[in-house]
């Protein structure tokens, strides 16, 4: 199990959300409530946005977050309109830094809670369909990787609800051809640094925990006393493995089998359906998108 | 809250102490169940004698036991007739292999759970009363340390019982002088590579708790169909802060205020009362000894 | 053997400064040229102010500089206008973040290059000086932070360079009471956010190497057509503790027993001399400032 | 660059053979006197068997060997009659564990100097020819594991010269295949914890430097006075990429496209030839074995 947490509205200091919330991510790196383990302890990351979109910048590091001391100070010292935070539950895969999400390609940020069941039978065949140009980009040893890179490879920087459909219906596939029972279990985020998207499916139908915030002029109705929510702009969002604090309102979980889009204009969350080869989901081609 | 144990006995590989009993002390460092954090993922040490006693070797890490491979390797590789291991939960004190127990100096090796409270405040007073020719062996920045070298000012390594008292009651003078209310909190494991003393004790009386292990022929009584501990010398002893297991009779508390010594001959439990300077505690002599 | 830099000026990336040069700090982490040794692979650190001055942020890490990637990642999207790296050597203490400098004290950043001769043997009466509530925030076991502490205590934030030499005094005067021969040898630089003070002494004369940048202005008419050059403000400076390239009549060295001000208005470089006890140092109260 | 040593030999305390000589390999971690570089600081292992040869236990860190205390302690500490070390110097892939040597697989062990050229462009044709029930078993990044995989699937624990040479043939035609000039570059050890083989080649026939120590025996008649050589028994063999010393007579240069066998009865030079699938290395079949 792990947690993760994306935030975009107006640029903060990275600690106001990161260490400030009442529970927030790095408390649930020592207690977390909802699953099966409180810990999250094999290593953090962080990646991040300068004012202007661009490539991020991402600190991965193997220790404990609740104690890690550079964390503490990058997120005091560094202001961002856009961030991915994860902190990890190993059970199989080496602790070390290329196995730390979010995971980076170009502009592109990936962070993943769950699994594939049974990877070492399915890793080699998922691995042969990711892009042979994109291959030897892969760094670390976790499923969660193996995932970002299927979904670049089926199209995810022109389509990235398309190609997460079509990369959940070939593990699907994979798993099935190989008799693995319920292949995949995820919420996953990713973001080019502009957008955000937030995926919450399982092959059993029941996902891992994912909570988007509130609106924060609706939030601002509710709790008109309460100085932070004033100098946070109304498009700010937060979605988050499981909610950072208690307040009522505040949090909505994102539905079994849906998506959602935190984006300039209206955000928007939708339903998510594998697509699979069978049906139309021909492998997509990396080069000619 | 650390965790900590303690075998003497027939040689034995070490990971079947550390990793194979139900509750073992790596699954200690997840899942804790006696005290208030369940999680010790701060940093672990082991260190462990030879067939020879001698001088110890200790191996310290910053990263969670739990995961850790290198442990796991030599703990699964060295057979060793005595030893002593550690998990450690940090508040306040850099994660850093030197704030690792067990300490070392020469023979002797040092664990602790507990500590001084309002040690930032008492720290310079306690560092003073180190010998001189010890001071500049310190080498991390935990009270656990500095009460090691207090210890060894004391005398440890001629009455380790005397020492520790001593060490103690300065602890509880210098508190009491600076006005810190209930100075000390402590369980003492330390050992010369023949005996082990374990020490229960502190400042309220409401000590971290503490076990040590049935004497193995009467487990055997108990027990005729274990073969695990048939093969385990009639000697061998374990001392522990929390059980390693459910089974009943096997762990018995040490009791608030006592100490035990594992030794050859027979063990024993005596009570446990600090040495105050006023009533003929003068210092140590740590050279004319 | 350690290697410091030292930037201010108008805001830049740091990876400018830090990576981009022909002969880096972080190439001479690897392969310095002056000095004994060739390799600084013992840690590094990296402390820098934001646009306001205020409390720097400081990154710490216990492996080589070379291929640390969140350094890397850090240099490459923070921009500053004053930060000081550090690459290190160990000989005798641990590699442990908080033996990494910069250390830190409130807005203060303090790096140094050298030794204290004998140090165990002159540590603890080094420890004593350092006033009492300064004391327990000594984290790691090196000579160099116990040097900023005792500058501290010496009145650093309010006369660095007094502050500085009448801790040399003190050192020198610790060193003659216990017969060691020589006990300082130092290179320092040290910052409030707004000046930097560059310190270049060593008991027997022979300092460790120091240079600084010449006046940019003068730069630019030597070499009209450097892009570079241009971009950067008239007032940016750089210490080094070897030159980051090759070309002529960019770097001065700092005299023997001297020291430089890089500050608001003119940059000053004076004569360096330790204060004694003996001829009016006494002991600075750090309260009474 | 990188730097490996194997002894065989009676059992000896590890530091012997890993510290105490003049020219030690922690020694070459910090100044290598052949190769193009002086250091190799980016982690380091050790893999070790004990008295029944069996799984051999591996140690590995990323930190550089010379100040790694672990390494010291666990060194100081365990007598074994055969062990691998490797030091590592990085250019591309990441300093983590998983990319230290030696690899293991169940009771080999393997080291590899060199690298294969261009291998991000070649990786995935060389991962695909890893028997399938092998894929998952790679944990890190680097050609060398990669290199060893390959050598399983072609029949390394039933010939491990023949699997060796078919294995570097099929590396020779991927990089053919691909237009990759001399394609590999190594100096490889491995063993069974038995017998030890050590090969030497290279696409363009300048092979890394690699060593192995004359026979005991002969040494003692040359150095009677030594006493060292007195307590080793006489068929103990250290291979070394480079010279552990500069005593004359001790160190014999492996020949360029060559092997070497240290086993029971007399040790055995042969020449090494890459075995090309075209002329009869036909896929070797891992199961059928």
């Amino acid at each position: 199990m792990c947690r993760w947490l994306a935030y975009s509205g107006s640029p903060v200091l990275i600690e106001e959300v990161l260490y400030k919330p009442q529970h927030s991510l790095i408390d649930q790196s020592l207690h977390a409530r909802l699953g099966v383990d409180t810990t999250n302890g094999d290593g953090f990351g962080l990646g991040w946005y300068g004012a202007n979109a661009g490539t991020p910048a991402v600190f991965h590091s193997i220790e404990p977050a609740w104690n890690d001391r550079n964390l503490r100070e990058v997120a005091g010292s560094v202001h961002s309109p856009l961030f991915l935070a994860h902190i990890r539950a190993s059970t199989d895969t080496a602790v070390q830094q290329t196995n730390c999400h979010p995971f980076r390609h170009g502009r592109w940020l990936w962070v993943h809670n769950g699994l594939v069941r049974e990877f070492p039978r399915l890793k080699r065949e998922l691995a042969l369909a990711v892009d042979e140009s994109l291959y030897a980009s892969i760094e670390g040893s976790t499923d969660s990787e193996l995932l970002f890179y299927l979904a670049l490879t089926f199209g995810l920087e022109d389509d990235p609800p398309g190609a997460v459909e079509r990369m959940v219906g070939h593990v699907e596939e994979v798993g099935a051809g190989l008799g693995t029972e319920h292949p995949i279990q995820m919420t996953i985020g990713t973001t080019d640094g502009r957008s955000v998207w937030a995926f919450r499916y399982s092959s059993e139908g029941k996902s891992r925990s994912l909570y988007y915030s509130t609106d924060v002029s609706a939030l601002r109705e509710l709790y008109p006393d309460r100085p932070r929510l004033r100098e946070v702009s109304d498009e700010a969002r937060i979605i988050v493995s499981e909610p950072l604090g208690d307040l009522p309102g505040v949090w909505n979980e994102v539905p079994e089998s849906s998506y959602g889009i935190v984006q300039e204009g209206e955000d928007e969350l939708r339903p998510f359906r594998p697509v699979y080869s069978r049906n139309g989901g021909e492998r997509y081609s990396h080069f000619k998108a």
